[in-house]
């Protein structure tokens, strides 16, 4: 067996973005590379998993060296099928994306980079996910290579605390202007939709999501706030979602 | 204005599934309800938006005296809709469910219920995602009312602690054989995934996401433990997915 790390690599803008195969050009520099990304752009997806419909998988080879699988799912589904399906042993880390946009703050909750890399963690497997802020599909990758390298090199060195995994954004700066990399908690923010309403040609009303996110949290420990200030944020994700300062309180109630 | 609640409705499992019309039926009993929920089934969705297609609304009479409205998009998709477009003034309430099928656990995170409660709490509106540990379509949901009318009840007299939702499961029990209510946390589990592989005439493999729900946790105070002893679950889900414990330790990684 190689020495080197087995690292999956997933995402959610599919297995042709350019975010990907820039995380790819990273991950091969570090470990031995596999693949497993959806074959069309699953973007708002959210934890979606495919449970009416079948999953189909194709062997493929798009550059370099590394083993890839495009999959008709989503990313979880990725996750899922290379642990249960493709890959021979469990993988040592499972990395996800470089996401064509931001998934600071609430944006994790819709996110399907994070869902791999939720995912990955839920089965006890390291995992990061890593976004750009940047939404264009020619956005450059370039100055989130030595970072992403740094943040991965940490996590295979000292693990991941049990039920944790990472959520790294990366501003969309010149590398000289990026300040470091900071420990962050989620900012307290929302997305305030404004829908944009219009009449097709039959005269029925159709709407396209559309909004505006407002950080409601002025706090200087919070991803927003290190992103706006131009440095890199780790959030620790974690995927138990109980409310546990809540449990007392409730336990008042006149349930019974 | 009336004194009765403002109550909005949704489900993940489409307007017309019987799930929804019991909850409907007991939330008549509380306040003045509007209904807006998927147009078809929306299973495993997770918490997923529609952002690169339309949306539409329609305006439908099933059964009762509520209005009514069925939504192109995902359970997520319907909260945001009527909080922006539909309702006049912002609900004392929302509601998801009844969802045919546990929610306990590790499900939270793939569920669609659970993303139209979340995405209301994260509106700041108090919300809760009501599953009954029943898949089938036809499952009796008789016995669940008088335990929802109570949770809810609770809800509106007390409030819920800021970024706090609800998760509520019920046992497929006979009535008299249900326990009791309790307060719980997630218990610690895992879905094992045996894909079902098989060929299509074309010669071609596909899968289906089959797998094993397998518990890893033997606390007591556990949302499964709750369930396996008879009683109704009730789990506080928050959307700050912020690990805090592991901030301070991520802290001494050397990052810069």
């Amino acid at each position: 067996m190689s020495k080197r790390p087995l690292i999956l690599v997933t995402n959610d803008d599919g297995i042709t973005a350019p975010g990907i195969r820039a995380l790819i050009s990273v991950m091969n520099t570090i470990g031995d590379v596999v693949v497993v990304a959806p074959d069309s752009p699953q973007s708002g997806m959210g934890h979606a998993i495919t449970v009416n419909s079948t999953l189909h998988i194709e062997k493929v080879s798009i550059d370099g060296k590394q083993t890839e699988y495009s999959c008709s799912g989503t990313p979880a589904d990725c996750v899922k099928l290379a642990v249960r399906e493709i890959l021979d042993r469990t993988p040592d880390l499972c990395v996800s994306g470089i996401n064509h946009g931001s998934n600071s703050s609430i944006n994790v909750i819709y996110s399907g980079t994070m869902s791999a890399a939720l995912e990955a963690g839920i089965e006890g497997i390291p995992a990061i996910g890593f976004s750009l802020l940047d939404y264009n599909w020619n956005a450059n990758f370039e100055h989130c290579k030595s970072f992403i390298k740094t943040i991965t090199k940490q996590v295979l060195a000292h693990g991941l605390p049990d039920g944790v995994v990472l959520n790294v954004n990366l501003p969309n700066l010149d590398r000289k202007d990026v300040k470091g990399i900071k420990i962050c908690r989620q900012a307290r923010a929302n997305w305030v939709e404004e829908f944009d309403k219009r009449t097709n040609p039959m005269g029925r009303d159709y709407y396209w999501l559309a909004g505006k996110f407002v950080n409601m949290d002025n706090g200087e420990d919070t991803d927003e706030w290190a992103l706006e200030h131009g440095y890199v944020s780790v959030v620790p994700v974690q995927f138990d979602l109980t409310a546990h300062h809540a449990i007392q309180k409730l336990n008042t109630w006149k349930l019974n």
